[in-house]
């Protein structure tokens, strides 16, 4: 096999796409130095691209566009959209336990594919191909500032509106020590805020509250 | 000003160089998304070789080789060697306390210059450049091995002569809240190994017991 069809590379050598389609599941002659190999280029690309279009945002934004794009949960996206699980090769017990629907095992093997095409094709036939993949994604990528978290956004808006840091205070943390559920409160006095957020961690509670207070800022602004 | 003497490339934009000396105390106008681009741009250079040296190395090997190639401690000692800092541009206050001195300062430089070789004269001539500069040093690097921590060490050394894993213990952990000292003990009876680290961090001192424990079975493998 030379190509995958919906990646638009054919190899000069075949064996490089077979080993960059067997997960480690297979045995000792698997993709896993591919992915390794794959994941600089891909994230190098993205940067490059990020770099290119988003000629406005900081670096720290860019970084947050990039995590976006070459995370996981996205790749495995992508990967799913190439139909890359019908052809990759998994060991009996991986096989058994459906590991080619796993998310991981096919970003890992998207970033295997794009380490091969650099070997066999060089840097600009493998940059083409991730543009290809990408771009689509790219395109739609939110703001900068909406992938920050809440808390961050909540004390951006607060400082750039004169106001001082909001306070969050744990009213209550009920339960067994594994299983507490905490309730934070999120509090601005000179803004004129005070909500709450409950969660399994002190964390998510204080970002669920922050959540809270951004929306009704956002209310408020309409008014 | 188009070169750098020790870096051999010549700028055909004298202004991408200065932009990518020019540290954030300076003002807007600063090499921070840069040292973004050259950041993922040396990333892939450094994996795309350690592949290519290292045909016997593992993933995770491969990763830990590029993090001592990458990290801040590494680029630092690199600019030092290319008298990078004699050519940073820093705003007043940087300029008094020694920022030109500092390792995070030279770090980000350095790979913002990649970043800018790569935006002036594309990807072939900066990963000349990454090579030229970088190679001296990765030519110098450990067998994967001995960059794994003491830890992870004793405890492949122990599996691969059939004993079961170190127990380690915390023997006292004397001081006051925020200056503890913890003397950690790391026991394996099957291999005769009973040894103590001492540290402020009770992770570090197991890492250090682990150490003791290695020097022992050195020493046991010359008798």
């Amino acid at each position: 096999m030379r190509e995958i069809p919906g990646v638009p590379y054919s190899f000069k050598d075949p064996e490089l796409l077979t080993l960059a389609l067997s997960h480690r599941s297979i045995g000792r002659l698997n993709n896993e130095r591919l992915e390794f190999l794959g994941d600089s280029i891909l994230n190098f690309v993205v940067s490059a691209c990020l770099f290119d279009l988003r000629s406005d945002n900081s670096e720290g934004d860019l970084t947050r566009l990039r995590a976006r794009v070459v995370r996981g949960e996205t790749l495995a996206e992508l990967a799913l959209g190439l139909k890359l699980g019908d052809y990759i090769k998994l060991g009996e017990g991986e096989l058994k336990s459906g590991g080619f629907k796993r998310n991981s095992i096919l970003a890992n093997t998207l970033e295997a594919v794009f380490g091969a095409i650099y070997l066999d094709g060089g840097f600009e036939s493998c940059e083409k191909v991730i543009r290809h993949v990408c771009d689509p994604y790219i395109a739609l990528l939110p703001e900068a500032n909406e992938l920050k978290d809440p808390k961050t956004r909540l004390q951006e808006w607060l400082q750039g509106h004169g106001y001082s840091l909001p306070e969050y205070t744990v009213l209550t943390d009920d339960g067994p020590p594994h299983r507490k559920v905490f309730l934070v409160e999120c509090i601005s006095q000179a803004a004129g805020i005070k909500v709450t957020g409950k969660s399994s961690s002190r964390r998510k509670a204080e970002q669920i509250a922050a959540l809270a207070a951004l929306d009704i800022i956002a209310e408020n602004s309409k008014k």
